[in-house]
């Protein structure tokens, strides 16, 4: 292959490059290169998602000239997908598009492939650089007879001398590599010293950027967060299912696999500790260039990086540069994951083995970063609030604040916080993972072929919905494109909503007895009532996806649970209203924040004053890897928030009873007048 | 077997027990009980070492009757060995008295068996015990849910209001332990806590006993001392060669070994690993009643032990008993045992990789103690003097003292320390194995066989000697019983000092032109002037032993670098004598000081003021266990004694050759006049 015969190609915004032949299409060289570009329909130039733009113009600073005219003609497929302005713009179809010259592809948000839909990307949010681990760069005379003074000391003496750092300790595996370090960088190091403490990293000469990686270890979801230590940036993100699923769906459902089996608790721990391993992988795989391939289809030896310029975007780092790491997860996440015994936080009155954050070796816990590097997990409120909530906490900060904050995180375990800077108590609820369309009939995670979005025709109860993956609601679809599979979390709030807007079901949840459509049935072999939301021939399953009367009461008891806990939490602190809501987790990022008022999720609220916050739980253990004060804070945060136990406050029955009707006709959500339909927000 | 067939036999002062079948002899008894006794000749009843005491009367204790007639009656063999006043006591041969009934057996120190005849035995020196693991004990209330406190800091909170334990951290396998041992002893716990600052252990109910090892790695000899944190006592100790000794037999040929080998290092750091949990082992299994074994020969499983005195003996612990342990050793020893590159500290200027003291979980270094506690490394004061030097140092004390001490520590590798409370300078010298014995041509190990003194006619040359494991000199014995091998470390210096003495050699080690006897000749393969110390029907080798012309340079090498390096201190200090001198190592235990002085080792001192301390290297890793100060101590001492480089010091050439000489004439050793024979001290 001559230089001729091959093109350069640069993808934005992740600057990734590579030579490629030409005449392969766009998606075919970014996989070569490694760039995610959507692509669901398989290359068949039918779903349209792998939208991108050719720039033109020269750039100087990668030295090559990117024309429209380096890409295959246009092509009548793309005609349906890239119309007017954005044609103009330069947008084309991956799949269609093949590559003639050097070109630069700008990929847009929405066309980069995550490997699941709703990823937990982190957030831009503020946080003051002071990482824990510091880079230290020293200058040391080499020994003589005069000052035979031994190697560790001597780069402590200038430690001493240039940063006023004293009685440091220092790791054995550190020390191990000191004698050549000092040696091969002639005298000149970098030391990294975690908490002005302990040296845990020696290299040759200076060196400026280090790496640390922060964890949200949730039941059902993993996200990593690898940034920067030395500006803070987050270099890349990744998430990945908790490999302890399959043990279990829920927390009582690990707990119980620990209780039934000696080795139970031993496995889980390693499966969620492998977890980590493959997410440090791909963190650290992220930062080399994609490998090429030879005739032969074997991965070829990396090149030399030629530039400078081009380390920024390929670091080409080992798991050894990762030097610190923060997780969060619930407590019992948290008890599996150190291999603490979690039983007694699935036993009333739920104590947890610890509360306080806890700083351990990475080769304690097996986890393959730097073998000097500590893991520091953040501190459990109590056995049901978590540091996954202690991380919520650190990222939003409402013990700064006047005004009154409800906290949701609703995860497969509903987690609130309510307070201000005078005073905060926190709670959990049972909402299981109804609310993330897991449990139910047709529960599925956020993929390609979930219904997120439904409406309900009142007058003929005909059902219209949206599935992710298909860009159009399903009435104005081909049935046989839609290939859908089931309801995810988003659309779980629909359901109930429309089923009720609709009169499908009554206010308790129950089928009215009235019904306008054969999509009400009863299932001849559960012999319950169910109401069909897309028939067989809608789906890839060639099933008919429904909701069922036990579905609908999984979602009540859900919401239920998450009301009363907020309304209880009130009433304790005695306000009648809140000044802000903020929900964080995947479910916060996709509810309708007012169907979630129509139905009652959460006490009334003025609805710009409900927020999304994401990730929060990850954002904490950002914030607590890159600045150490913040783990002083979590630690004191933990110890400072008043757990309530929610089941045995007072009326507690009845005030769940309640919460479970359609609407909460308890709270009169005034906020909601002038948003919502009379007809709706007052029907009876 | 009936209880009828057996008697119940009780060795002291071990308070070992068992019961054997009657008609067996002691030493059958005490080698299926566990007891060493002394048995040289393989028990055919003629080296009298075996000698043993049967005590009268009854012992309330162990609820038996001894007594004399409770053995078989007296045999002539016994007379040999066992006469007057001791036959009175009651002693007899264990390889002759047979057990006809219950016995109590008293086996006096000269008839217990070390495995080596130099055992490092443990000193009765004095320490304050103030050991940094400590053991606090906690009665806790049980959660609630008013108070659902997490387990550890339940714990803590105790700790902080009985003992004022402040900001503890703990350690992540000890606190997965916590919930059982908390629920195990009904929320009452002993906590064992490091330094003050970090919980190691929890153990349900009270507890008082727990348990240190305090080991000196020395280049050829390993030494453990198992102490009683609780009560500082020594409860065993154990000695063992360095395995590593195989990849070079002094430390030169150690780090040219790891230099050399690119896995070197690693196994020399895994052997000497492995022969400390050898060790751990040991004295493990010494803390379990001796194993009885069935017909078939099969170890029975322990039996449950009776009686809490019986624990005393027996207090059958498990490794993970053992909470504390300190190490001494030379810099090199350290450092490879460490797997730190040990190569700089074998080329000038010589820096250690660091000098100061180390806390390093024990499970970093595969020490197969409890998983979470620390093993203390003692500070290095150079590249050639090391944390064992550090020991003698904090065992003596010469830095609390008026009076100007010299200590040396004469190993495989020589170091010295001069001073006193004012100031104090060590400084290492060549002096090679050769005082140790080694690297001679038949030099060996203090064991049987081994010549220990040795005397040489002036008028006939002939020579008489003893051996280690035969009482009498060699001129009172049969030949055939002689079964000489070599020379150990104690007989060198009598070997150089008889040679001279009887005009063999003259002062500058060299053969006489005129000998006497038909021991001296050349040998017809080396071509080297010998000198036959034993013919070779005195020996179990089959050989002459003799002594080369090059073995004596080795000696004169050997002292000539002691005393130079004595000499050259004291001018750096600017003294013309020194008020003690202790020699420390086993060299010291056995050296004549006469001799010593007369062929002119160290410098004059008076007699008396010559100790031999032992192994105070080993003692000072058990102050170190023992008392928490000690480790401040040594960090404090091995960076205020200033090291001295003796070969760049100015003449030093010229003083080594001048020492070498026999004597060593620069000194006129008035301490010696009166002592010694004139004609013996001012011999030209």
């Amino acid at each position: 292959m001559t230089k001729d015969d091959t093109a350069m190609v640069i993808f934005q915004p992740s600057a990734r490059r590579g030579r490629v032949k030409k005449g392969v299409n766009i998606i075919e060289a970014s996989r070569e290169i490694g760039v995610d570009i959507e692509a669901l329909c398989g290359e068949k130039k039918v779903c349209g998602k792998c939208k991108v733009r050719i720039e033109e113009g020269y750039f100087e600073k990668y030295g090559i000239e990117s024309h429209r005219s380096h890409v295959s003609e246009w092509k009548e497929e793309e005609d349906k997908f890239i119309k007017g302005a954005e044609k103009e713009q330069g947008f084309r179809l991956g799949c269609v598009a093949e590559i003639l010259d050097d070109v630069l592809v700008f990929v847009p948000e929405e066309s980069r492939a995550g490997k699941q839909v709703v990823s937990k990307a982190a957030r831009d949010i503020y946080i003051k650089l002071d990482p824990t681990v510091k880079m230290y760069y020293v200058e040391c005379s080499p020994p003589t007879f005069e000052d035979p003074l031994g190697d560790l000391e001597r780069v402590e003496d200038e430690l001493t001398r240039e940063y006023g750092l004293k009685d440091l300790t220092v790791d054995i595996f550190c020390l191990r590599q000191l004698p050549m370090m000092l040696r091969d960088g002639n005298w000149k190091v970098t030391v990294a010293v975690w908490n002005d403490k302990e040296i845990i990293r020696v290299l040759p000469g200076k060196v400026e950027n280090y790496w640390g990686l922060a964890v949200d270890v949730g039941t059902t979801t993993v996200a990593g967060y690898f940034c920067n230590l030395a500006t803070g940036a987050v270099f890349t993100t990744r998430s990945m299912m908790n490999p302890q699923c399959k043990y279990g769906e829920d927390v009582m459902a690990r707990i119980t696999y620990h209780m039934m089996n000696e080795d139970g608790l031993e496995k889980m721990s390693n499966e969620i500790i492998q977890g980590l391993n493959t997410i440090v992988e791909d963190v650290i795989a992220a930062t080399h260039p994609p490998k090429k391939k030879n005739k032969k289809g074997e991965e070829e030896p990396e090149e030399e990086l030629p530039d400078t310029e081009e380390r920024e975007v390929y670091p080409c780092l080992d798991r050894e540069d990762v030097v610190d790491m923060t997780i969060v997860f619930n407590t019992a996440m948290h008890h599996i994951l150190l291999a603490l015994n979690p039983e007694f936080v699935g036993l009333a009155p739920f104590p947890p083995v610890l509360h306080k954050s806890l700083d351990i070796k990475a080769r304690d816990l097996n986890i393959k970063i730097n073998k000097s590097a500590y893991i520091h997990v953040l501190p459990n409120e109590a056995g049901f609030v978590g540091a996954d909530n202690v991380g919520v906490l650190i990222a939003e900060e409402p013990y700064k604040h006047d005004e009154i904050q409800l906290l949701i995180d609703i995860g497969t375990n509903g987690e609130l916080v309510l307070g201000n800077k005078h005073k905060m108590i926190s709670s959990s609820c049972a909402t299981g993972p109804a609310l993330e369309g897991a449990q139910l009939s047709f529960g599925m995670r956020a993929a390609p072929g979930a219904i997120e979005r439904i409406e309900i025709d009142p007058e003929t109860h005909e059902v219209n919905y949206k599935v992710i993956g298909h860009d159009a609601f399903s009435k104005y679809a081909e049935k046989k494109d839609l290939k859908t599979k089931g309801i995810c979390g988003s659309g779980i709030l629909d359901v109930l909503a429309e089923l009720y807007r609709s009169g499908v079901i009554n206010k308790a949840g129950r089928f009215s007895s009235e019904q306008k459509s054969e999509r009400y049935r009863v299932n001849p072999e559960s012999k319950q009532p169910e109401f069909v939301i897309a028939w067989a021939d809608e789906t890839s399953i060639n099933k008919d996806v429904v909701i069922s009367q036990k579905d609908i009461r999984q979602i009540q008891l859900a919401k239920g649970a998450l009301h009363c806990g907020c309304l209880l939490m009130m009433r304790r602190m005695d306000i009648d209203a809140v000044d802000t809501i903020k929900i964080a987790g995947a479910f916060g990022t996709h509810v309708d924040r007012t169907k979630a008022l129509i139905m009652g999720l959460f006490p009334d609220c003025e609805i710009e004053k409900i927020h999304s916050v994401g990730n929060a739980a990850g954002d904490g253990a950002r914030c607590a890897l890159l600045n150490k004060e913040k783990r002083v804070e979590a630690n004191w945060v933990s110890r400072n928030v008043e757990y309530i136990e929610l089941t045995v406050e007072k009326d507690f029955q009845q005030q769940f009873m309640e919460a479970m009707q359609i609407p909460h006709m308890k709270n009169p959500f005034p906020h909601l007048e002038g948003v919502v339909a009379p007809e709706i927000l007052h029907q009876k």
